[in-house]
C-alpha cells in the first residue's frame, strides 16, 4: 500500500472524464462562473438529493478544474481538512489533508453539510474564503497561499439546520450564494431516464410520483421524494424488478418507517403508476 | 499471536459452509438481488430478533460473497470502520477495518444498528453509498475503489430510533430499503423447530405463544417476543430442562423485569403451552 | 514486578479450592446448567447482595471450569475487556483483557453489572452471545473462537436501572434469564452461621432482623438489608463487638444517613435483638 | 515544506504594502493611538462585516507594525495561541503559535471574536493585557516578555453574544473599548466603488439598498445587510453579471434562508435598484 | 530529582511519630478496631471538619500501620489510585499509585471523599472491599492480594451527596460504617486548646460560638462552624491578632458570602466572646 | 530558546523591586501577616479590579517573598499546577508547573480565580493546605515538603460564583478570608494619580464618576465601575487624549454594550465630569 504523497493524485476526479450529466434550470452557473473568475467562494442551498453535488461535478468539468469533495460531520475537526503527521516506520511524514490539497492545487474544494462540522474549521474557511485566499497550517508553521483556480464551494440544505447548528454570519457574509430546487418535470424525466437507464414513458411516471409527493399537503415527511430517489428506483426496474416493488423499495419505505404513512405513500403510488 | 495482513481471512465467513437456514417471506430476497446486480445499498428495517442477520447470511451465501459484520454502537468512529496504525515492534504497521477489508475483497459489509455509531462514519459512508462506489482512506492519503461485489447492507430498528439518534435522510435517500417481520405462523414453526433442534409440536407450542404475547393489547413491552427468544427456549427444552422452566429463563424473564407483568405472562405462557 | 504473558494464570480461581458456600433455592441451578451445556449465555438478574457473585462461583466449581470476575462501571471500554498493546522497554506487548482471556482458556466470564459500561462493549459482547461465539479482536485484526467451556455471565439489579442505563433489548433477548433473591430464612441463617463464623442462635437473630427490615411497609430505603450485611454484623460480633454495635456499624448505618431513619431503625433492631 | 522557524515571516503581512484602504468615521483611530502608545489592549465591539478587521490593519500599517490575525472558535486553546512541540523526524522542534510570534517581534495580535475560544486562553490574555505584558509558556518552563510595539487586539460582536458565551468581566475590565458600526453613506460608497472596482453610481444604489434593509422595521434578519456584502454584490456585478442576480447571490439570499423573505427582500431590492 | 521506587517511602507517616492528638467519643475506636482485626473496610460519615482524618491518623498511630491519604475529585480515575507506566530516558518504568503502595505494604488505604471519583474506581475497591482482597492491576496483566495489615477505609460527607454523587449500594453494603460528629464542649474545647496553643479560657469562647453558630434555627449556612475552623481561629489568636479580627477571619467571612449573614454573624460572635 | 530547569527564576518578581503601590484600609494586612507567621492559607474575596492582585503583591515584597501567580480557568488541572514530563530531544525532561515552584522555594503562590480550575485541584490544593503543608507529585512517585516561606493564597468574587462553580467547603473550611472591596474616595484619588500617572483633580474627577456609578440603584450592570478601569481611563488622558474619549473607551463601553445603558452611562459621566 503507497502512503506517499503523489498517490493522492488518484483521489482526484480527472478533467478527462465525459461531462457530467446536468441540466441547468435558471441562473445558478452564471453566478457560479462570474464567482469562479473573481475568486469568491460560492454557498450552495438546496433540499437533499436535488442536485447540488452533480452541479458543482458539472461546473469544475466546464471549467477544467479538479474537484475534491468532503462530507461535513459533527466530529470533523480543521485537521481532517488541513492534514496531520502521520508516523511512519522511524519517520514522520505530513499528509496534506483535502483542502490543503485543493489549496496548492488549484482545485475546487466542495465541503458537502460543512455547517455540521466543529467550528474550529472556522478557523481554515475564514481567511480562505475572503481577500486573503490564505491557508494557516499551525501545524507546520506556515500559511499557504491557494493556487489560481482554488475555489471554495459549501453546501447546505436550509430545511435542516437546527438552531444549535447553523452557518455563523460571519462564515455566510463571505460566500456568494446559489439556491437550487427539484428540477422542473420536462428535465427532471430527462435526468431519470438517463441515470437510471430507463426509458422516458416509465420514468415520466416516477416523476409524477415524485411530484405528487411533494404536492402533498401538511405532509408528515421529513424530506420530500428526491431526484435521486427516482434514480434509484428507475435503477431497480432497470435491473427487471416490477415497478411496484421498485417504488416501495426505493422511495415509499424510504421515505417513512410509520405503518400509515407507508399505506397511504404506498396507495398513492399505486394510483400514480396506475399498477394494481 | 499472528497480526499480519493475511491473517483476517480467517475472520471471514467462507463462502463453502452449508447454507443458512432462511425461509423468504415476501420480495425481500428479490429486492436484494435487484440492488445486488446494481451494486446499490440496502437498508433493513425489522424489530429485534426478527431475523435480519439471518437473511444477510442467506443472501450472501447465495450470491457466493464473503460477509463481514459489524455491530454499531454509540462510541464507534470512522476509525473503527476503516482501519489506524499500530506499533508493532519497532514498525508501524495498517490494519484494515472491516469496512476496508469488505472494498478491497468485494465482500458484503453489514453494518448492525449502524444509526448509533458517531456521525463521522458517514464520511466514509456516503461516498460508498453512491454512484462513486470509494472509501476515503485519510490516514492513508488515499482513496480505495470498491471491488465488484462490494456490497453495503445496514440495518436499523424503526421502534427503536430517539429523536436524537435516527439516520441522517441525505444517508437514508442512498439505500434502497427492506423491511423484514416476524415470519408466519408455519415458517417460524419451521424455524423454530430447526434452530433449536425439537420437534414441531414443541415449536407450534413456542410460536403460539410467540404470536399470543405479540398480540397483547396495550402492551407495556418495549420489545414482542421475537424468533431468536423463541429459539432459545426451544434450546433449553433440548437440554432437557422442563418447558416452564425453558420458556420463564428464555422468554417470560427475558421480556421483562416487573414482578406483575412476569406473572401475567407466566399465567399466560401457563394458559398456551398447557402446562398446569 | 513480572508483567509477562503467563503470569495472569495466578489471577484466576483454581478449580481445587473448596466448593464455595451454596444453597440453591429453586431452578436456578438447573437452569444454568442446561445453559452450560449448550453454551447458551446467562443473565442473572436481582437485588444487591442476595448471592449472585457467590452462585457464579458455585456453578463454575461444579462445571470444573475457571472464573473470570469483572466489574461493570461507566467509564470501562471494550478495550478494559478484550486488551491493549503496552509498551514495555522498546517492545510493543499485547496483553489480554479478561474477557479474551476467558475466550482463549475456555471460562466462565462473569461480567458484573455490565449494563454501566459504555455501550461498545456491545461490539464484543453480541457475537460472543450468539451463535458465532466469536470474540472480534481489533487490535489484532483477528477473531477469536472461544474455546469449549467458555460461557458469558451477566448480572444486573432491576431494582436499580435507570431510563438512561439499560440493557439493549437486542442484547437481553441473546440471553438466558434467571432472578435470584435473598434466600428463606432457614437457608439464611445457615449461610450467615457458615460465612460469619457465629453460632446459628446470632445468626437466627440477625436473619430475623433482616426479614423485619425487608417487611418494612412503605420503607424509604433505596436497598434492603442483604444477605451480605447479615454476615459483616455477623463477623463483628465474631470479633467481639457488642450485637448493637455491630448491627449499628453494618446494617443501620449502612442502610441510611437520615438521622430520624437510623433512629427508627435503630429501635427497630432493639426490639427484634432484644438488646435494651 | 518548510517547518523551520523562520519561514513564519512569510505569513505576516509586510510594513511595505500599500495602505489598507480605511476611511475613519468617529475617534476610534484616535483612541488606538492613545492605546498603542501606552501598550493597552483594544476591544473591538461592532456588527459583522463592518470593517473592524480593515481597520486593524489599516492601524497596523499606520504605526508601522507586523498584523497577525486569529480567528476564535469554540474549540480553541492556548495551546493553538501559544505553541507546540512537533516531532519532526527523530528530533522535537517548538512551533511558535500567533500569539507568541507576536510577543516575541513586538507585532499587533488580533484575536478574532475571541469570546468563543476555551476558557484557558484567559491564562494567556490576563497577563498579556495587564501591566505585567508577560506571556506565560508553561511548555517551555518560561515566560516572555512582550516586545516593544505588541499590542493585544481582540474583537466581538456584541448582537451575537449568549449568555453561554460573553467576556469575563476580568476580562473586559483589562481593555481600552473601541466601537465600530456601518460607516455613513458617503463614505459606504466610496468604500464600495474602490474595494469592488465599480462605479460610485453602482455603489450608490447598493449602498441605497444596504440602508434600506438597514432600515426595516421589525425585521426577522438576525444581521442586517454588511459593507462586506455590498462589495462582494459589487464583485461580482464587475465580473458581467446583471445587478439583479448579483444582488440576489450576494445579498438576498445570503441574508436569508425562508422563501418568504427572501421574495419581500428581493422586491425591496427591485424597487431601490430600479431593475424591474 | 529521584523518581526511583524507594523514595516513596519519604511520603508515608512513620509510625515513630508521636501519636496524633485524638478525644475518643462513643465506641468509634471499638468498631474500627473491630473491622481491623477481621481487614473489614470501613466507611467514615460526618460533616467536614469534625475530625475524621485525624481520628484515622489516631487508629494508624494505634495499630502501628502506615497510613495513605488521597482526596477523591471527580477526576480521579483507577489509574490515579492504581499506577502507571512512566517514560524515563528510554525506559518505561511502572510508578505504583497510593492504593497499589497501601495494597503491597499492607498499609491502611484512606480515600477521603471518594464517592466524587470516576466510576471506574469501583473496579479496584470492590475486589479489596469484599473477601477476595485482591487488587487487579490491568495494565500490568495480575492481580495483587493485599499484605496482612492492609485496610481500606473511604470518608463521605451525608450533608453533601446530590443525586447524582452518591456512593453505589453494592459500594456500600461492602463497608462497615462509622458515624463521626463534632465532639461534646468539653471534649471540644481541649482539643482547639492543644492544636491552635491558647489557653482553654479562649478556647471556651471559641467553642461557646461555635456551638451558638451550629444551634442557629433555620441556618442559611451549608455547613456549621466546625472543629476546623475554631483551631484556624485559635491559630491567628496564637499570632497575635485580636479575637475579633481572628473569628472574622477564620469563621465568619469563611461561613459565608452574603453581606447580612456576615454581619448577623458578627453581631452573633461579638455577644458570645463579649468583645465589644 | 532555553528551555532547562533554571530559567524560570527569570519569572518570578525579583524582591530587589520598588515596593508594590498598596494603600491599606482595614485589617487586611494585619490578618496576611499573621496568617503568613503561622504558614496558614488565605482566601482573598472581592469584586474584579479592587485590587486584590496588587494586595499580594505589596505583602509578598514586605514579607521577602518571591510571587507565582497563575490565573485560574475551567481547562486547568492539577497538572498545570504541579507539572509535568516533557519530551525534549531523545530525553524525557521534568518540568515544574508553578505551584511546584512555590512549593521547593517557599514562595507565595497566589491562585487567582482558582474556583474555576478543574476539581482535580483539590488533590493538590487540600494537603498544602492544612498541617500538612505537603504537595503529592504522583507523576514522580513522591512527596514535596513545603520549604518554609510558602503559602498558598487564592481568590475569587463572591459576586460571580454560580451554583455549579463554588468553592467546596472542604476546601474553604481550611482557609483564613480576608474580604477586599473598593477604597474609599481619597485613598482611591491617590491611588489613580498614582497610577495613571495624571494629577489629583483629574484623579479626584474620574473617582466620582466611579462613586457615581456604583451608587446607581438597581443597576442593570453585572460589575461596577473598578478601580482598575478609572486607571485605564486616566491612562489614556495621560497620553493626550480627551477627557470624554477616555472616559467612553476605559469605561463607559467596558461596562455595557446597550446602546441605552451606554448613552446613559455617558450623559453620568459628561454631568460628572462636566465636560458638556
Amino acid at each position: 500500500m503507497s502512503t506517499n504523497h503523489h498517490s493522492v493524485e488518484l483521489a482526484v476526479e480527472s478533467a478527462a472524464t465525459p461531462a457530467p450529466f446536468y441540466r441547468s434550470v435558471g441562473d445558478e452557473a452564471d453566478v457560479f462562473r462570474a464567482a469562479a473568475r473573481r475568486g469568491l467562494p460560492v454557498l450552495l442551498k438546496g433540499p437533499t438529493g436535488c442536485g447540488k453535488t452533480r452541479f458543482v461535478e458539472a461546473m469544475a468539468h466546464e471549467l477544467g478544474r479538479e474537484l475534491i469533495t468532503v462530507a461535513g460531520h459533527e466530529d470533523m475537526t480543521s485537521a481532517d481538512l488541513v492534514g496531520r503527521f502521520l508516523l511512519k516506520g522511524g519517520e514522520t511524514i505530513w499528509v496534506d489533508g483535502p483542502l490543503s490539497r485543493a489549496v496548492r492545487q488549484g482545485a475546487i474544494c466542495y465541503l458537502d453539510e460543512i455547517v455540521e462540522a466543529r467550528q474550529d474549521t472556522t478557523v481554515v474557511i475564514h481567511p480562505l474564503a475572503d481577500h486573503r485566499r490564505e491557508l494557516p497550517v499551525d501545524r507546520l508553521g506556515t500559511t499557504l497561499s491557494a493556487a489560481p483556480g482554488f475555489q471554495l464551494v459549501i453546501s447546505y440544505n436550509p430545511g435542516y439546520q437546527s438552531i444549535l447548528k447553523n452557518i455563523k454570519e460571519s462564515t455566510r457574509q463571505r460566500f456568494v450564494a446559489i439556491e437550487l430546487d427539484f428540477p422542473p418535470a420536462d428535465i427532471e424525466v430527462e435526468v431519470v431516464a438517463h441515470e437510471a437507464g430507463i426509458d422516458r414513458r416509465t420514468a415520466g411516471a416516477l416523476v409524477r410520483l415524485g411530484n405528487a409527493i411533494r404536492g402533498l399537503q401538511g405532509s408528515p415527511l421529513r424530506e420530500a421524494s428526491s431526484t435521486r430517489m427516482l434514480i434509484l428506483a428507475g435503477g431497480l426496474i432497470a435491473e427487471g424488478l416490477p415497478v411496484r416493488s421498485a417504488v416501495q423499495a426505493a422511495i415509499v419505505r424510504a421515505l417513512s418507517d410509520d405503518p400509515d404513512i407507508v399505506r397511504a405513500l404506498g396507495e398513492l403510488a399505486d394510483g400514480v403508476l396506475d399498477v394494481t
